[in-house]
């Protein structure tokens, strides 16, 4: 037996002897990848692998790196509806799997990635709330569970990648991708992004096959875009980069050891993230010592020239100086097809690039083929793959993600609903009657909508009428490029009908926000999904008004994928949930919520602005910002962190374990949390932390630590949460990471409002 | 004689001999300022000089550096019409001069500054167009005149140095202060910054007496303010500093040789520009060369610490910290008052700071005095002011600057206006009665508005019927803190009485926009002048509305600080002209352009948004910026550049003397200008370049030359551009400035609009 082939033999000697075996095509192979649906090299008219096909396109016997997307079918699009469900899915990796390995000169295996956003991507897949619904439950334990529930259904399918998650801060809401994130704050952000990689990875040693390799993306501050155009130039400092938008990549390579990295298409002052030697050498590999492999975003390295469909970055004159430049700054691979990398060989052939420098791209994506065991157990089991995906115990664990997603804001006592004493419940608005998934969604097993939801919960005796209201827009695929708006004139019918229903309720639930066409990836210069508005789409805000105009009680329902601007409807509304997309479960978790069957416990992982015109509104700005408007507040509508409950909690007796520390100490911030009122409810307890005087300016305050407490009405806990460096620290005028001698704010609450927060003094001695 | 009072000494020599000569408090004492009016130390009740208060606040005999806006007079507030005319501020400043000269021990006389935006904000100066305004006309050589005349009104009346002119970029439209700015374009407000800085200081020899010290502010990147508030914190890039917000600095100073710099309120990434070394030191001095002195913006230095009516940016614990932290940076002087500069003496005296600290910081305050001859010179003549200030030469340049200001937009054929055909104009619109001078003016001799030189330009045989229209604001001084909303309901009865005034006419002129309350300086947290909307304020869209519904032919004038969003205007309105403010001769220049007298010809010199949310919206954007937008588009209203006039253009023939030049080489481009119409008319050619491949990437397009030619129709005027390093070159990755080998379009057109513009290619060999 080969070395190689030698389960034995330590995997980082099973690399370096393959390497030594490998051609420079062979090399070159590795770092590229297929898309397996759309190549169409792999799979016959049927969607079924074909070996006579992937013989003529692999002909040469190199093999190839990575397949992608073994899920999709169909068209060119993505058609997630037209794709293989579990048994299929894994028939095609175990065949195209063993086409390579058997059929490549050296039998190395492929790797096959998919999207995880919150769920595998794919039909049949368990589908969980989106992120920045997930992020809302300020509950890391969850997230890692969802998403190790997300690796196994992933992972039997034949899946060695999830191209998830995404840990981008987000920091404009007319991004179509604030969905994709866990919204603004870095620690929470971090904290999420940690628990997820946790969740993908498990201890990364694969080897109970349920486990996938995590990938953090996008390499970096994908989520502050000019103007809030999808991709577009991200303008800021290095410091801001150090203080905002690395600590959540850096704190999922070293406390969850990621194993991949995806890059951004985005530049950073000028640098496309693919061709920056800084990013992802002297940052990525140098500082933080990351041992695993950099993907291209889907043809990122193209856009180092020019893409027709995007604008590129012209930093490459052509296709084979993008790859010269992708492969220096560190770009282990490129996706989804063979392109720009197909002049890797020639590159080395004409000295612009060595082989050495392919073989520190390769080399580690050959460590992780043999970490995850492909070299020795390629397959996988289709029974296996029925058995798991979408299974009851996924479900429930996608009802508690939903539930504990849904956010509180507003509740002037109609919440919650007793059934008892409601004859007639009227359901209206456009997000009512169908579960929203968000973008990178799959076809799960079922969704439940807020009306299948209610009906069902209400039970026999309550009648649940329905109107949809107005529309937000006609169709409503994230997938097609055109977006068709509703009718005005067909909207304001609409709207008289649910009117109509509505004078027969006790109580009206009304449904509204966004759908998968207005907030979503702007993928294309004909794929859009960046907005220059805030405001409800289309005549929502009429049916809102009309529906308060009734002076029946009104509990509004948001479904969005961003913060939207609403001040009219916080004015207004008696009371307000702030759902995101809750994803297959959707409305059995509303209905849980709504009737008081649990307590809601999401706080906002994001600010909402008062109107597009005041954006950014980030809650951690510095002392100088927020000075105010003319005729405006220049706080936020909702900050973040918000949320209430049905029951109420003190927090009291906000104390230090110690007055004072050095500069490399640390402590504790204790406080009691009660729950004083007559409900079970869970508090989120948020530690802020300011640096009175420092020598650069230092954010009003930003959390720095969470607890989630769970009690019942009278008991009280203390909550404990640990003050070090890391929550000190900043980065200096030289760019050290330092922590200055002096007094430091300690503030703790419930949300990020001045109101919610008391503050202890820390005296950090030099 | 002592060695510092003789004028046969060369100036450095006598700065030597004085500063040896000088106590620790001496030299504190130059660092700081006194605010006239403010401190009350100077003047008696009626606000004329007073020996006794003087003698008593000034007893140590340590003088003070400088003596701030001898023009005031009155309350705490601004109230220019309060102030000093020319003759009693000239004897004022004699009188307060002459006491520090005999009365301070060692005679050193005071510098008086003023503000100088557009003229000498003080009474009875001439009023010039905004200096966004000015920066339309694309014309320097007029900036130039025109600030060399508003050197001399204030040069006369006692005045040294001007805190003028404002070249901040400016790239967020909600921010109240664009209007005093030259708008979003570097190599334009470096061109605008070079002629003020010629104008004010001439060849800085100032031997007659007629022009002042220059001050470059807001140093630097003011005009980024995070979501457009006013002093907030600036979070750009180092290279974006180089490319965008440095360069209009570097100018003025390299080619200006301006004297004074204003330290900016605002932070950048972190460290607030009042305590950066790197920029006040580092770039400033060491690498520009600067030999003169930085002055705090007015309560910077506090600010660095904290106050409570803006709010500080805490790198300072108090204002001792605050001070020897601006020292350290290279602030010569804290302006208004003696405050945070109060504890110099006692930290030379704890050697937090050292007496050659204060060596270096006093020393070029003292060279500028000598060069201004005030030891030698230090009075000025009354009579002499009386005669110079607001005379009717000046009051010429202002209708020139005026009516050279004004941007046609849009013109169906409506324009211009032929009086002998027209029987009745109405004219209507909050804007139309009074003529707007913006922020930072004085009292003209007189204003002129709209109404009034329509009036006077129609003659006898046309009727001038006028309408308010409604209201913008309720009030309307710059100086009031509350903004009083107008009343919807009196608007409409307002609009009703225009529509019925508008019936009887043959043409309408609307003059709607801002006004000196909706932009302006947002000094505190009480004052606001920031937006969150570009809508036009109160009613007056629906007044515009309603004018069109007329169906007579309406012409749009627009006066505002700042671009604001009016797709409805654009698509409804015939025609539409841009008058910013205009100064004291508003009505007689926009009837002059109404009728034809003179060709329009204003070119835009910041992009006009669709709406708020499409910010920022600058035209030198990367290529991978905007994508687009759902719904929406994402280029701009008006282009950067924009502006047409009553006659066409061609521009033909557009060739390079060099087709390739080395990477120190340079060319020229030429273009053959022809007016094709049947009138005069004045065409700016502007030029624009871009770097197909670049090593960093590189804006679509960026102004780096023009030329404006006045041509008769059927002439024809080849118009040369240089190019060379200082056209091509940009900061590299690794922050060096070089010219990379490679090909440049070079863009030559009447607009930033691509449709506007012929392009040939330059290559650079390397």
């Amino acid at each position: 037996m080969t070395r190689y082939r030698d389960s034995g033999v330590p995997a980082h000697e099973r690399v370096a002897d393959l390497l030594s075996r490998m051609t420079v095509d062979e090399k070159a192979a590795q770092m590229m990848c297929v898309w397996q649906k759309k190549a169409e090299t792999l799979v016959d008219e049927h969607g079924a692998f074909s070996a006579d096909k992937a013989r003529a396109a692999f002909a040469d016997g190199n093999g190839i790196g990575q397949v992608g997307r073994p899920s999709d079918a169909g068209g060119s699009g993505h058609e997630p509806e037209k794709g293989r469900g579990p048994r299929q899915m894994a028939e095609l990796t175990n065949a195209i799997q063993k086409f390579f390995i058997e059929e490549s000169r050296l039998g190395i295996p492929v790797i096959f990635h998919e999207e995880c956003l919150h769920g595998l991507a794919a039909v049949g897949s368990t589908s969980f709330p989106q992120p920045i619904a997930l992020a809302s439950t300020w509950n890391p334990e969850l997230v890692e569970s969802l998403y190790a529930m997300t690796a196994h259904e992933a992972r039997v399918r034949g899946t060695h990648q999830a191209l998830t998650p995404v840990v981008d801060v987000a920091r404009d809401a007319r991004w179509g991708r604030v969905e994709e994130t866990f919204g603004e704050d870095p620690h929470l952000v971090s904290r999420m992004g940690v628990a997820a990689v946790r969740g993908f990875q498990g201890d990364a040693s694969f080897q109970d096959g349920t486990r996938v390799l995590a990938t953090m993306k996008h390499f970096v501050a994908h989520g502050q875009p000019e103007a809030g155009m999808n991709c577009a130039p991200v303008n800021v400092s290095m410091r801001e980069l150090r203080e905002v938008f690395l600590p959540p990549f850096e704190a999922a390579i070293r406390e969850g050891g990621a194993a991949s990295v995806m890059a951004s298409y985005n530049e950073v002052d000028g640098v496309p993230s693919h061709a920056s030697e800084w990013l992802l050498r002297d940052v990525l590999r140098q500082e933080w010592g990351f041992e695993g492999f950099v993907v291209s975003d889907y043809y990122a390295i193209w856009e180092l020239n020019d893409r027709p469909d995007t604008h590129g970055h012209w930093v490459a004159a052509d296709k084979r100086e993008a790859c010269a430049l992708a492969v220096r700054a560190g770009v282990n691979i490129e996706f989804p097809e063979p392109d720009c990398y197909l002049h890797l060989a020639e590159l080395v052939a004409d000295g612009t690039l060595s082989e050495a420098q392919l073989d520190d791209m390769v080399a580690p994506m050959l460590l992780w083929k043999f970490r995850m065991g492909l070299f020795d157990d390629p397959y996988v089991d289709p029974a296996e793959a029925e058995r798991v995906v979408g299974s009851e115990e996924n479900r429930k664990l996608a009802h508690q993600a939903a539930c504990e997603s849904i956010t509180l804001l507003k509740n002037d006592g109609v919440l919650p609903l007793d059934a008892a004493k409601l004859s007639t419940i009227a359901v209206v608005g456009p997000n009512a009657g169908r579960a929203l998934l968000g973008g990178y969604s799959g076809v799960p097993p079922r969704t439940v909508s807020v009306l299948d939801g209610i009906r069902a919960r209400a039970g026999e005796s309550v009648e649940v009428l329905y109107a949809e209201g107005c529309k937000i827009t006609v169709g409503g695929s994230w997938n097609e490029d055109a977006v068709v708006a509703s009718d005005p004139k067909q909207d304001r019918k609409q709207i008289a009908e649910a009117v109509e229903i509505a004078a027969l309720a006790d109580v009206i639930i009304v449904a509204v926000g966004e759908n998968e066409q207005t907030s979503r990836e702007a993928w294309s210069r004909a794929h859009m999904g960046d907005r220059t508005s805030l405001d409800l789409v289309g005549r929502q805000q009429e049916l809102v008004d009309a529906m308060i105009a009734t002076g029946k009680p009104v509990i509004v329902l948001l479904f969005n994928g961003r913060p939207l601007a609403l001040p009219a409807i916080k004015e207004h509304a008696p009371a307000i949930l702030e759902c995101w997309y809750l994803g297959q479960e959707t409305g059995h978790a509303v209905a849980e919520i709504l009737f008081g069957d649990a307590d809601p416990s999401g706080r906002l992982p994001i600010s909402f602005p008062r109107s597009v015109g005041h954006l950014p509104v980030f809650y951690n700005h510095k002392p100088s910002a927020r000075r105010g408007y003319l005729w405006d507040d220049a706080s936020p509508l909702w900050a973040f962190g918000e949320g209430i409950g049905y029951t109420t909690f003190s927090i009291d007796n906000v104390r230090l374990d110690d007055a004072e520390i050095g500069i490399d100490g640390t402590t504790r911030v204790l406080a009691d949390v009660t729950n004083t009122g007559d409900r079970a409810g869970t508090q989120t307890v948020q530690m802020y932390v300011r640096d009175r005087v420092s020598s650069v300016t230092r954010p009003v305050k930003e959390l720095k630590g969470f607890r989630r407490v769970t009690l019942q009405p009278g008991q009280t806990e203390t909550v404990q949460i640990p003050i070090g460096p890391e929550q000190l620290a900043f980065w200096d005028v030289r760019m050290n990471r330092v922590v200055e001698p002096g007094e430091f704010e300690i503030r703790v609450g419930a949300s990020s409002r001045d109101a919610d927060l008391q503050t202890v003094v820390l005296r950090v001695t030099g």
